[in-house]
């Protein structure tokens, strides 16, 4: 059984914090999309009024013993939820990633897009700056 | 034409602004989804490390004249972004809400749910606190 330890992520973590956003937009076939360098993640996450927080699992996997750590860190971020008196925490997912699909779902999440309608709108580069007029 | 201007929200809007709340969730035909009260609202976005920002546009309508006021915060949130060194922005919009989705197309905005495939996924409730062991 692999042995899993979750905490809030440390300034010195931002690093393999990168490595994994990159590795996750490439499995999302999304990498062109990461800007965020080191610099701007420890200024961000670790100054005053951090605009994240972040949790990291550390494991030691007994060989083939993966499964179970997405559940862990979701389970985590319900408890961080609650604690900060949110009444609800939401998950942006991709329709074709179906093994996150189907967990969110086990898990007791509800698609918003499916039930209710809901779209995401992104303004971004040069169609925010001229709205800014910059 | 409408006179509009555009500032930071102060703690003693919270009153407003949770009825501005309510009559949008109306609009959505989500009520039910508003569990925020007064006091929330203030002790959110007024206190230290506060967990929103708001912006209130003040507007004075020469009669039949309300046209532009969307555009006009929409715009104001893109100074706000870059002034805040982003690289990008969001807004979530139901799919039927024409108008909404017609105005962020307009401005320059991607759906991304459509171009991409994101859905939105919530957490809530007794799902919620089941994750989280309470």
């Amino acid at each position: 059984m692999a042995s899993v330890r979750i905490r809030e992520a440390e300034e010195g973590d931002c690093g393999h914090i990168l490595r994994l956003i990159r590795e996750l937009a490439e499995y999302e076939k999304l990498s062109d999309q990461v800007k965020i360098s080191e610099e701007a993640l420890r200024a961000d996450g670790f100054g005053e009024n951090p605009s994240y927080r972040c949790l990291v699992a550390e494991v030691l996997p007994a060989p083939g013993e993966f499964k179970g750590i997405s559940s862990k860190i979701i389970q985590k971020v319900a408890q961080v939820a609650l604690d900060q008196g949110c009444s609800q925490f939401r998950l942006a997912v991709l329709d074709w990633n179906h093994r996150a699909v189907a967990l969110y779902k086990a898990l007791g999440a509800q698609d918003l897009t499916e039930t209710e309608g809901w779209h995401a709108f992104r303004f971004e580069g040069e169609a925010m700056r001229k709205l800014a007029g910059k």
